[in-house]
């Protein structure tokens, strides 16, 4: 499976949902050899002994993270270590030229402020904070190709922006008007032991929570503030659905006077024209999660509401995918100058 | 089972999911003797020979629907016949003086003229229509212990207005601004054969459908409206979650400038000091479908985010209980003079 | 809610799933009066803060565990405590004239040596396993009623015995032939964090595990030998369920030559002429999860097929209700002369 | 995507459940073009408009099914049709120089008697079912490689027989005394509207169904028939388990006196030497589902227990992969002298 022409990539992080994804992906993409797996809990096993469904497939064995092993032998990493670990190490090995991409969210607030507050510590690299590109792809194709370190997006920010940015660069609504209302599938949570994450906690039932507090809002601010030019506050309501991927948000928000039909379907168009990933889908259709699981597409659809004078975006990607590992498979295509659907292009398993 | 000092009641269309579950909380009741339910479908049967959940409790087997049958022996009935094909009956029913509670929207919109564009026929008996009482018992209680005939509210109805109206009374909030995004279990629809329906279909999958076209966004503005004293317009944006029973309802609206959580705590308590079923939660606590499965319940709270000028009332109800059978109960209790909880106190099976 | 001529029950670890059960169906009891439930975890908290499905119900706080302020209180005690936790406790309370009922594993295996070998320490009170009976409420009534502490049996032995002990009283099959093939919801595990009970881990997924050396196979052996009168070994094969709650066990067995169809409904006749809560299926009929769901039923059901001289017995059962919680509290009814089936005959929810 | 070097293939009923799924793997096979594509139901319509997942892959639309039409445009079909629709026009297109794979049961079982004792029917093409070759890939690979036409197994006999004819083989087991317990996701039942396989059926249920009248019962017994050179009866209980995808077998048997673990081991890997499908686990290692989702792959596990003196063997396939779709595949590759694998070896999506 190795090659020459291959980029070499490690995974950080990659026992975690997030990381061995990341680890499927790869393990099929035509540019990539995979030369390093790390994973404090099972490093030194062969990772299909901890993942059977990767049996068959060539590939390192998991690892302790030592950023001096990583330096020889990657020359981009994928990191899905947890916040506030893996912020150290990435600056060390993004100052040594290895291309780093952080599922994180350690690089993705510009502000070390901002991340005090949200993270509840002092940033650990926040001279790289500037650098760092926020990597929702189709929004920032320019800066991944020379990126040197990329921010990947979280699962929920990717959802909503994706919805909101278009809009937003046509002044087609009023940003202070945005409410989004949005449903994640488990996977949203790392994987460890927690009690409200149990099987007989979660199935059957259906609930909000950390309204108005979760961590995802100022990156969503941040980024709909940067495209307006100025400050904004949306509401975000997350929930979580008995589901294991999948996240769909369904984004409410006032239309400027005059805004029709036409013109919101024209600011998608003109956002998404080269995107191979967003599904713009036909008036009448809706988003639904099966369409996009375990791949890195987007579904997004909107209706407005003349009676209520509303805007309702929809929007459906897999957390894991679009909202993770896939958009970091996408990012690292950006940064190497590959075909930015490499290895993504496999249809969603359905049903 | 049988007793004098009970009331006779029938359930009509019993073999649905709302009608087997007016069933087994009648089967359960202490003031109700149960002597007729019918079944198109299984007409003949012994119900336990249907549903083995019920074997060992007394009921008289499902029959043929006839009036005539019906009016020699029950004293009220509860219908969960579909629309359109309950309405005569009832009319009938209610005509010769038997009460009548209808599960189905048929007596609910009060005005022919949305009927017929909401449900695409005429209405079969008109003249009933000002006459019938919006079984929404926490409302209505006044009303209910004289009605003849009760239009049960539909199941996103009772999730969203249970939420909007002790805030339209007290004029708290912008009615103009209702945005109303609602997560349903899968036995919101009948018990009918349907692709969409089937398990593969809706398993791991999350999905809207029906935005502002859902036949419950008449009713629900209905009653907005006549709380407020004049007509009003709501976005309605349903979802089918993959669960058996239940309605998350997240409720997005502008608070009326100064409104203070007190006033809306106060609203809240002032509307629900009488009723058993309502759970107004603490702050930080959250409503969740798990603590009102199977039951008559109705968890409900509110985030208001001062940042975003935005009022987020959440309620939790299980469609069958509170959102159907559950409230059909607790009408006839109120309609027949009973304590209003008789019957309905068992608590959720949770996990 | 308090009576005098209530019995005071207590229940121990009543903060986790049997636990919690146990309290749902006591609280609806009406010849027990609740006053004491410990958690080690939620020690001073009211049962309503954490499990707001109880609330509206008066219940006594959670506390932490003492003997001494249990035996001031309580006539009776379930206790849910851990394995190994719960038996000094249960021995002292035994001994100071405490009706005891051990839903744990702490005194099912009359043989100490049997005990160290499952469970892998030594029996904290070895000298009241002998007085120990044997909770399968159907099969040992006379005993439970003069009984001081009581071995509330494991949730797959349940299900294994109810279907095999009628069989094995009647000499019909080859008790050297068994193999129980058994499938659980996941609340057959304790309510703690684990990763492989997280919903991402169990949904969409199906397991075998523990093939042959689950705890539960010599408490089968134990009962099967006591009724056969001499040593026997089945093999038993649990699997995880994705699914909250339930059992099904599929027996199979060599039946004796000349058995017939009607020998083996003859036999389940016998043994459950009285049971309540035991309902054996007409032939065509097949046990299902849901229609015991919550409850403390049981459905049995067996097909005899002549040419693989194979019979298959069928049962399902709530892990939590007869399994556990529900078996519990039909014993404490048996202790105490009250009806057997008393607080315990709501129907399933169904769907 | 077309290619005069890639195969031209066609799949007869291609909106069904098994049929989308050989649509997205033939979509991705690097050696086949997909021709034609028939749907009763959707004729006339894009694929992509059907099934979203599909959007953006190069595919003719659904078309009625013609066989005058399909001739002159395919080289090889894969048939999804429904039992009996299929059989006269995939004996046509055969006779005609088409190679067929059918993947309904219509060319399975080689008596016709069988047929039509199993199907109710006579078969429409007796002539040709001893030509038909059973498509268990792993056992049958000579005459796949020559064969016009293949009979695709069913999902639960290549669960059942991948785990049983290497013991059959080497007659290390009683084949009198095999039982096959097992357990399916819902997509074993065709995509058709059924009130039993609606979503609030199904969930959170699990049951037992026709226990010993199962139409795969005669193919499974057939196939070890023929292995064993003589007739054998075998017990088979099927299951539905609450998830979309998988079959879980659990196959009990009794050993030949004698039989050693590395016997049952090395008769796994005598047969299975070459077959990259087939996934044996190590000791202590179980079969899941998870592993096997959305792939072609079977894992298997066996434990031999020497108290009970039986032998269990536990196989965890795909029932839409190996069991059907997949298998499809890998036959259409065994007959056009392709990678056995070609197309086949994307990993699991996991979770």
């Amino acid at each position: 499976m190795a090659s020459h022409d291959r980029v070499r990539a490690a995974v950080l992080g990659a026992s975690g949902y997030s990381g061995i994804e990341a680890v499927r992906l790869l393990a099929g993409h035509p540019f990539v050899e995979l030369v390093a797996l790390t994973s404090e809990h099972y490093a030194g096993r062969e990772v299909a002994e901890v993942y059977r469904h990767m049996t068959g497939i060539d590939l390192p064995p998991f690892e302790e993270l030592r950023a001096d092993l990583i330096r020889g032998r990657a020359e981009i990493v994928i990191s899905c270590l947890p916040e506030r670990v893996g912020a150290p190490i990435l600056a060390d090995l993004a100052q040594t030229g290895i291309k780093v991409i952080d599922v994180s969210a350690d690089f993705r607030l510009k502000d070390p402020a901002a991340y005090r507050q949200t993270y509840g510590a002092d940033h650990p690299a926040p001279a790289l904070l500037k650098e760092a590109v926020y990597g929702l792809s189709e929004f920032h194709r320019r800066e991944l190709r020379e990126a040197r370190i990329v921010a990947n997006p979280g699962c929920y920010p990717t959802g909503a922006l994706l919805g909101l940015l278009p809009l937003i660069r046509r002044d087609l609504i009023d940003p202070a008007s945005i409410v989004i209302d949005a449903k994640s599938g488990t996977t949203g949570a790392r994987r460890q032991a927690a009690v409200e994450q149990l099987f007989a906690e979660v199935n059957e039932n259906f609930r909000p929570y950390k309204i108005c507090n979760h961590r995802h809002t100022p990156e969503m601010e941040q980024e709909i503030g940067a495209a307006l030019g100025r400050e904004v506050a949306v509401m975000f309501v997350p929930h979580l659905l008995p589901v294991t991927r999948g996240i769909l948000s369904s984004i409410f928000m006032r239309p400027r006077a005059g805004t029709t039909e036409q013109d919101v379907r024209d600011a998608f168009e003109a956002s998404f024209a080269k995107s191979r990933f967003i599904r713009l889908l036909k008036p009448g259709e809706l988003p639904e999660l099966k369409n996009v699981r375990a791949t890195n597409f987007c579904e997004i659809a909107f209706v407005l509401d003349r009676r209520t004078q509303t805007l309702c975006v929809l929007t459906a990607i897999d957390n894991l995918g679009k909202g993770a590992a896939g958009q970091a498979v996408q990012n690292l295509n950006l940064m190497l100058g590959y075909d930015e659907a490499a290895g993504l292009l496999a249809a969603a398993p359905v049903p």
